[in-house]
């Protein structure tokens, strides 16, 4: 399979320009002395719609011809994707047709909404998405975005580590976390094409380890009813993803639940930022030091910030008025 | 009363500049829409120890002599001061005393200690605490810094305002929330001798309206058993910062505890920031609307992030793992 180049990453990266936040990197001297690394945290939680995933799906939308762009475009996601893509459609002027069940949490149907896509409801099964999704592109002719196996996606998602390479040329390792791939393979091209020798580690729960034993076994094993926290990464590898990824990245990096719950607190509490579980997945790989990164200038892609904070994963009681 | 010069601020500044960090000033988008303004929110909360008590301290803690400094320093505090206090001591090398209630949470007291202070435990009554403040002064010579009723404190806390405005210099308005003051008092030398004509709004929990008070009656009302989840404002003003602010603050602003909870849940979920209940009084003069700043470009000091991740003003029950 040909990969996406690292000169259509920059081409992404002008195209999304007027349009995405060029976020900050943030370090942090209580994270560096915890893990013993010098961290440099890629804060895609300021992105617009709080995640990396406005990047890939702006790419998307702005690489559309105007005759296909008239037509709009569409998804299924209920997650940050759909949102990315709802409020990248708004910024051309055009529809998003975003596909969810029903049975979806109402402040992410919200968040769709607010941002002017028109959500189309149907069962929670693959069939049943699968089968809505074909109407809505029958009936409206809008181009489908997927949420990560689409190279303008992927592209787009590696923009991140473009500028995190720009504002730190001199990092050892780069880590992203991995669910379906397009953020892990965006950044591997980025990172790879830009210093040679750089090292690209994913980042995923044990508990949602598809893409670690898929790289072990080398073909990609779905994913097998996954439950971890970290709900941004519960979808499988594509074969284009794992085909990037099997290529450009040294190891993906399983960590436990409560390193994640620990890493994310950790970094509420002293870098006051507020990430989502599936960013702490990343920040996990320090904190649990599977892996030796001591010393070493370390790169890591938060990939985002939209957390329920009605619904921490932490014991939290209401403090007295 | 002589009031501190812009100069005095300036050059605490150029002394507290290698310890101390230059927090970014941040804009959303989803905060102007809402409150129909141009916001500027300058992030203490990304200071040192997670508040802008640092600058003042640390102003203090450097403009001594180093034969004052070799005794050291002492405070009474249980908050973001005494951290503050003991970091810049540390920075020094020399020794920092806070007295503390044998009351305060445990969290605080390790916290303190944690940056080498050395505390000193008293009854939670006002006159148990001067009586140890006293003895720890008579038995090492250490130099009182209080948290805001000394001009280094009051230069230093300044500092914060002369960095936004260099970042902002068009800016119509700054709100600084009230306590004891010193902020506000730094703030409003600051932001009135930098740009002729500035608006300086101090903000103040309704429940803790002292100052607001003060202002009215033209003199010093103590606060009275204050209740508010603001609880770095708890204090009352000096004479000193009463004089200042009453001669360059336009004017108090007073907000609800619900518009406080409300201000913060936002700024947390839409700007991914943490910050305290004290900081979100300032973003909550906008909040609720009480003056009309529609339009105008107002700067926020956000004065710090130190909150209890396990008690926060909102319901939030554990997520499933």
């Amino acid at each position: 399979m040909i990969s996406p180049t690292l000169q259509e990453i920059r081409e992404a990266a002008q195209r999304i320009k007027p349009h995405a936040h060029r976020t900050p990197v943030m370090t942090n001297e209580n994270l560096n002395e915890r893990v013993g690394a010098k961290v440099f945290l890629k804060c895609e939680n300021f992105q617009k719609v709080g995640a990396f995933k406005f990047r890939g799906a702006c790419n998307a939308v702005f690489s559309l011809t105007d005759e296909e762009a008239a037509r709009g475009v569409c998804t299924h996601s209920s997650g940050n994707h759909a949102q990315a893509l709802a409020l990248a459609a708004r910024m051309r002027g055009i529809a998003a047709h975003i596909v969810m069940p029903e049975n979806a949490p109402q402040v992410k149907k919200d968040a769709v909404a607010g941002y002017g896509g028109k959500i189309s409801y149907c069962e929670s099964t693959l069939q049943a998405r699968e089968a809505t999704l074909r109407r809505v592109m029958e009936s409206t002719g809008a181009a489908f975005i997927h949420p990560y196996d689409d190279e303008r996606v992927i592209v787009g998602q590696g923009t991140a580590a473009l500028e995190l390479l720009a504002d730190v040329p001199d990092l050892d390792v780069v880590i992203a976390p991995v669910g379906g791939g397009g953020l892990l393979s965006g950044t591997s091209i980025a990172a790879t094409e830009t210093k040679r020798g750089i090292r690209v580690i994913g980042a995923e729960p044990e508990m949602a380890d598809d893409a670690f034993r898929s790289l072990q076994a080398g073909k990609v094993f779905p994913s097998d009813n996954p439950k971890t926290i970290a709900d941004g990464l519960l979808t499988s590898l594509s074969d284009r993803t794992f085909s990037i990824i099997q290529s450009r990245v040294e190891q993906i990096v399983t960590v436990s639940e409560q390193g994640i719950v620990d890493a994310m607190k950790f970094i509420w509490e002293r870098a006051k930022i507020v990430i989502e579980p599936s960013s702490a997945v990343a920040v996990a790989v320090l904190w649990e030091k599977k892996i030796d990164l001591t010393g070493l200038k370390v790169g890591v892609i938060l990939s985002g910030g939209n957390v329920d904070l009605g619904k921490l994963p932490w014991e939290s009681r209401q403090g007295d008025r």
